[in-house]
């Protein structure tokens, strides 16, 4: 194994993913200058090693790689497009790399953007969750041209374990939608049969036993089947979370004029567990919305006794 | 291990799955007499060393276990309660063991009417397919009394690999059915991803690849996303069987009487492969539709010229 | 107008449908002998000057035209099939007109059977409810052949008001079918534009205004916008008779080999209402589960407090 | 009748619906200065005797009253907000009334920009297309202050028949959306509904006429069901707009917090026929998606031969 090169490294975003992400790359080596608009954010990286900047403009100056990890495209459109945001501050040459999860054409709107300031830009959403950004076992989509990714390579090797070039300039985000419209459908599946055992008086656990063993069998019913019959729902990836995120399936499906009418239900699954208070919840509680619309909410005494 | 007892078995229903599933039996070293509408099935039977018999009555008479391996309810109908059939000839202590998947409630009312003659019975539907039962590597989901499926059980043996007692009399059915909707869920959500992926122009084997290795993978992703992908639907397990199964996972969920979105959608969704054609197809066919329903149908020439 | 000839009439099912219906038939001169299974129906019969017959067999024994009014598709098999039943009592050139709600395809069995023994059948559903009936404004949709049609068509007239013979057995079931299917689905339209206004802290009698004056204006906004509003819900026709007949368009939409999503979901979401335990409201009530699912149940205060 | 006192109106989005209308305000005497991209719409004005102007700027300028009418959110974002646009150039005390069908929250967003400037601002999105706005019968749905209402009420006397100021700012839009919801599904609800029929061997004609009878009774029905049996569908009003619509219809529901799953298979339904390529049909063209979907497609020659 050769020698990686040392990088200088924007980060913009220190989050609950962009935190623990940084920090992996100041412990790689590399030069990390970061940003948030939360001064114990910086405070952290700082102590961690890295260095901290007051500005977006700060932490890009100097950077031949700026990373961005941030909430949403409003934000993503602040940092990239706004006065003294990444395209006002970058020399020409520096590689953007947006590791947020948005809509695939304001990934490539950014990448248009920054291609006529002489910027290159990848989209690179991950999946894998805090989890994942904290034990270093991301994965990550990456949309761009073949140079650029093998340019951010490096970084990505420090922060996750499947990394994939799956296209151009927005496919990362294309990737990472079909990931959520599957996940979210499946949780909606497992949630129906969950329901369906329970009313007809079978024991749910082994017949979702049976079910892990054959061609029905998915990760979510791996990882999740015992804390959903048992309807704990801490999370995990969050109900809010997946809501903005079948926003995006269906912008993507709106942008790629393909109708999705499975995610087009499952969106508003995702949506009715939000309306019902249950957006801070982990998205296995879309059980909760299956059995509320089954007519069946047998955890929810409140409900139950509404229904005498 | 203690040597098992040889067991007079009645097996009635000698297709593609009961075939295989008798010769096991056989092989075992039980004593199989073997009833089917067609001669030629009933030949092989005895050519593998059982016994072929003329009539479900003489299949029945002297069986301590009788194995019912048929199409669809209608046929279990007239096999256990039809003149001469199963009800009528076997003697009070028999166990009817029905493997058929047919709805909860056929399942219930065989057991009643068994009941009441002195006969027990158990619902014992399998999945697998045809190659599961020949490799006797069926996974068999059982609902009746305990003490009837430890009777059973050393017959369950010779036949599968996963084999679960999941409640009373119609819970077998209800796993059953709740293991086919999963199924044709997940195949229609990956259908849905795929004609995303293909539809943004991103490689879709690379973006499926991805898929599988995170939180959305799944037993389907693993085995067909490569011939889905080609487009190559050779049967396997046929969307006609899927249409019948989706009939069950609706009759059962009305029976339990709760609502399933999903699974409504997803029978209409195999409803739509039977009718625009598909019905012999491999149950991953339902890409056809999803493809045909998104405006995306780049693998039928004649629709894309009729879109000009 | 000619002087219509007076028939012998064999009424069977004198219930919220029946009972009317057979009472304005003795009104306008038939001679109707009646059956149903409670006494008390039967004595009310002949209170209004019709004649109460003791069996099936009597009633259809020396009639003209057998008429049939009930719950479902299992007691039309059983008036129709069972032991002493209308095919076993009708002499040869009998008519029988089945006026339940039932599948198109048991119209079709009764049709088939009735045949073999020489007498005539239509399937002839109406809409209009218990009002309807009560006040000879049933619409009347009457599948079999145009001469039947013709022989029945002056007992038709004193019923109803729409009377269109729609095609062979089976085709007033559908038509049936089709009219329910359509009445549902408006019923959840209204229902989420209701919640959509309401979410938005828009006046939905307003709103509703406006939309009954234009392309959406439909009999659902006419006659019941006001109170669904106000969240009135007393029937009108009930929910679980809704669900009964969601059943048969699945049922119908099934022998036919077609796909409907939309009524696939409808009848979810009939079901849903049905199983959160709103089966005796109007199936107006369907605004309770729209509500429940979008998130929003203003006027459940027990659920509302269950969000807290 | 009192007169009407003559109002000095800026005009600016002269296409199919806007020419018309500005030219109503012309012949009822106001003081109409228009503007649109393309020189010849503001030449047909200034021929009707009204004024054209060079710019946005210059049709706002002395008004006293606004009116735009734009195709889509961006249309109306460039000329409200853009440099030299509605916001730059009118005085304080102008009213601004939007009559194009945007975003509830674009319309928000406009009246609280606006109201930093001293403007006013309504939102009234109409109904009744290209014919409405010629014959001066369109439905327009008001949102805003009543007071702005009262001011802008004049106008809207001379462009439309029902005229309803149903909430504050946003809320024309709301009921705007649920109204192309409730025309969408039933729609796709007649459109099931002919495909049962159909595929049942049933003159959909006499069923229709049946359903137009009775409480399935809409509009849609009246008017198109002739044209849809006959799969005849020149616009009208095309799928490519409804589609836009349908679009509006989800971010409604998104920004009130309420799932809509009809109005999220609806949307699904409107994509597919325009992915489909029928974009350019009347709205009634949903039944050719119907149609495909169920697997019938008896009009379509080249799909059904592909079915062989």
């Amino acid at each position: 194994m050769t020698a990686q090169p040392v990088l200088s490294v924007g980060f913009v975003g220190l989050g609950v993913m962009g935190a623990p992400m940084a920090g992996h790359l100041v412990a790689a080596g590399h030069q990390v200058t970061g940003y948030d608009l939360h001064a114990e954010a910086r405070n952290r990286l700082a102590e961690a090693g890295g260095r901290a900047a007051e500005s977006v403009a700060e932490a890009v100056a100097g950077a031949q790689v700026v990373i961005t990890m941030l909430p949403a495209d409003p934000h993503v459109e602040q940092v990239v497009f706004g006065e003294g945001g990444v395209l006002d501050s970058a020399k020409p040459g520096t590689l953007l790399v947006d590791m947020s999860t948005v809509r695939p054409e304001t990934s490539q709107k950014v990448a248009t953007a920054a291609a006529e300031r002489g910027v290159q830009a990848l989209d690179a959403p991950v999946s894998g969750g805090e989890a994942g950004a904290r034990q270093a076992a991301l994965s990550i989509m990456v949309g761009g041209d073949e140079a650029d990714f093998a340019r951010a390579k490096p970084l990505f090797d420090v922060l996750g374990k499947t990394i994939v070039h799956v296209g151009p300039s927005g496919a990362g985000q294309v990737v990472k939608a079909a990931n959520q419209l599957v996940v979210g459908g499946i949780y909606a599946l497992v949630s129906e049969a969950i329901v369906l055992l329970e009313a007809s008086g079978v024991d749910a656990k082994a017949g979702l036993d049976v079910l892990a063993g054959g061609l029905a069998a998915n990760r979510v019913l791996d990882l999740k089947r015992e804390s959903m019959v048992a309807r704990q729902f801490q999370p995990g990836f969050r109900i809010d979370l997946h809501h903005k995120d079948m926003g995006i399936v269906l912008a993507a499906a709106r942008q790629a004029e393909v109708a999705l009418p499975m995610g087009g239900f499952v969106a508003q699954l995702v949506q009715a567990a939000r309306s019902m208070g249950f957006g801070s919840l982990d998205h296995s509680a879309l059980l909760k919305v299956v059995e509320r619309f089954s007519g069946r909410d047998p955890h929810d005494e409140q409900t139950a006794n509404s229904h005498a």
